[in-house]
């Protein structure tokens, strides 16, 4: 099924993004373009206070054109691993630092141009540190009952996806630790 | 919040991207630069057969460079209404039409750098229709019991976002519904 590249060009480099232009060849022999938007790669964090609250961060987001409600996220650094990155993202964005890190799972947010592949934690036994965003960030962060953060997935006021992912995981997660009485 | 487009610059216009350098300031006055991809939105689709399973397609992603399962999906065309672009997507990679159409969220898949916003529809009541993929696509589909999709998502074996999220979306619904003796 594999595509065969055939020619890249670079039509864009910028501080965050390069954008190719690649032509393929199908197993079909069909020769397509596909537009490549190459990043990185990134984290996201769902911290979990001890009361069972989670912790979210508020920004605006240009690309949504609307401040959006969402997990604390980075672009992973050149080199970084990505639960370093998650832990210097977390206290960046909120001020949290975790007694306990889990990995829930690693997905490509868009697949069809985005190289983009984000890794999701869990940050549980959290406490205090000390918070200070990037200077070109404006973020608040606020605490939401789990039960409020999945009514807000179910109606939609959630609307970033890798935040609507952590949170329906976790559940899921639960329910099934639940099951089996743990 | 927001932050304000002092200048904007279209640096990279393909087929199916546009890519943006927006100088924005910010409400603390700070003057930063955005790269925004701008997508036309798309829609993913949880097709639901009466036996229970879901069909799920494989194909070749360059971006990720390897073949992902996904949930059926597609870029709107322009002017064109989401519902509409799921019913003809969902034919053109599946074959499949369906009697019942529900909506089950939108988002945005990457807020920080892409103006994309999918639309997830969940199809039922599904008739074979007639299958024919985009010369450029080579998608197989396959039928698998939800259970195993659910624990593909665990296991992560799905590492498609949209994926992830519509199957754990209608997961969370449907044992909202046992809850409710639905």
């Amino acid at each position: 099924m594999k595509e065969k590249v055939i020619e890249s060009q670079i039509v864009f480099q910028g501080r965050l993004l390069k954008v190719e232009v690649d032509k393929v060849e199908l197993e079909n022999g069909v020769i397509s373009t596909r537009e490549v938007v190459v990043h990185r790669g990134a984290v996201a964090i769902l911290p979990i206070l001890y009361s069972g609250d989670i912790v979210l961060v508020r920004q605006f987001r240009l690309p949504a054109n609307k401040v959006l409600l969402e997990i604390p996220a980075g672009t992973l650094s050149p080199g970084e691993e990505p639960l370093e990155c998650a832990k210097r993202e977390l206290e960046e964005e909120t001020g949290y630092r975790a007694g306990k890190w889990n990995k829930l799972v690693s997905l490509f947010l868009a697949p069809g141009y985005s190289t983009e592949c984000i890794h999701i934690f869990c940050a549980e036994e959290l406490t205090m540190g000390e918070k200070h965003a990037d200077e070109d960030e404006v973020i608040s962060s606020e605490i939401v009952p789990f039960s409020k953060a999945l009514e807000m997935v179910f109606n939609n006021e959630i609307e970033d996806a890798k935040t609507a992912c952590a949170i329906l995981f976790y559940n899921a997660l639960k329910e099934r630790r639940d099951d089996y009485g743990l």
